[in-house]
């Protein structure tokens, strides 16, 4: 990878993804984005809704990561601690923005703008505001930690919001390979075209569908010529292997 | 919690997670699993294919918790590093473990186990076998750490074979409560009934469903009386707050 090339850590906090109950979306929702932000993804942990361990691994993050975006715990109710943690992490305190009161007026019918809504106005200092178009409470950002909600469909609206606050690296491009082959047939080729060309990540994935072995091979590069030619290699590797080529994506 | 619970901490390790390319289903899986043996999931880590990365998180994982899962990484290609760098993390080598031979063998048609798959019979020293019932190369224990593979189905099989080593707690028990109300007319009632028994843990995670907007309440408690009891208090609660109780399981 360049040297300049972004990287970002992310941290899932909810007791509900540990225990199973909720199936975590969120990851592959970032991963995604910040693939095609060319900002490598380079660590996820997931941690319960617990004051210590979240302030610990927001500092670490925060010194690791240029980016670091959290997801969770900043709901009205008492389990949504994240926000106060947060603010104890970096040693700041938290006040009733005015700006996240308004977005919240404007969202909420006359009269239904509860105190226990109203901590959602709570931010640290400091903070700025990232806009919520789904829900009205707003998330925030404190240093290169953006803090969004868990809910999925909120989460990626507010991710959308604050796209244009990071600096983008050259885009990373992928291509893949189905085939019917097994991996283990491929394995001692692809070692040498992986190791012939560091530039151009490749990684191989089995699969069973309907019953039939297979594998993706996923080819992952900033450089589209280099690309192109490590996958022609892999074309040629899995027909000469007596394999079929199923699907080639770019 | 009792303090004689045991802990666990979960390491997925893959490129394809980080980049969004692949929905993880392990950690839910392995959560659920683990809450109904009473063994708590504290911690998950996603990290790439990176030998480095895997040394130091296998240590830290395998000092901090009682147990610690890997998925991903064991397969035959060049980007199957999981072992190797799990062998390092314990300073032992790698040995042709005759049994994953045999296991092998007994699994692939005859003059089909080539010298790639039989890359997958390369265990750590001291290691123990982990039953593969499903695409014959075993999984392996060392030490508290258990290295599973990363395809879902694979995983499942091997660790519904490795269940019976685990030393169980009390199991957790949980309950849910579903209604029609918003989180934040009830955050302040909930609060309360929270503060009052810390030893039933109450999680509230707001939903919306075909244009509707509500919320479910999760109880969890390894103690069925008191459970019920904060159980109780929570529908009387919904109740009283003029909403409904749209579902209620044990």
């Amino acid at each position: 990878m360049n040297k300049a090339t972004k990287t970002a850590g992310v941290i899932i906090i909810g007791n509900e993804i540990l225990s199973g109950r909720t199936q975590d979306l969120n990851i592959a929702y970032i991963g995604k984005e910040l693939e095609k932000l060319g900002i490598v993804l380079a660590e996820v942990i997931v941690i319960p809704d617990d004051e210590e361990t979240i302030i610990d691994r927001v500092r670490s993050y925060s010194r690791n990561f240029d980016y670091v975006f959290t997801t969770g715990g900043i709901g009205p109710t008492h389990d949504d601690i994240t926000t106060e943690a947060i603010a104890k992490a970096f040693g700041v305190k938290l006040f009733r923005d005015p700006e996240a009161v308004a977005c919240m007026e404007s969202y909420y019918d006359p009269g239904t703008l509860t105190e226990a809504r109203l901590k959602m106005a709570d931010i640290p200092e400091g903070a700025s505001l990232i806009d919520n178009p789904v829900s009205g409470a707003p998330a925030f950002q404190i240093n290169n930690v953006f803090v969004l909600a868990g809910v999925p469909s909120i989460m990626q609206a507010m991710f959308d919001a604050l796209v244009e606050r990071l600096v983008s690296g050259p885009p990373i491009l992928t291509a893949s390979v189905c085939t019917n082959l097994t991996e283990s047939k491929l394995a001692d080729g692809m070692k040498q075209i992986q190791d012939a060309c560091t530039e151009v990540s490749i990684g191989s994935y089995p699969f069973f569908k309907r019953g039939k072995l297979g594998v993706n091979i996923v080819l992952r590069s900033v450089d589209e010529s280099l690309l192109s030619k490590q996958l022609a290699l892999i074309t040629t590797l899995i027909e000469e292997t007596g394999g079929s080529v199923l699907e080639v994506q770019r």
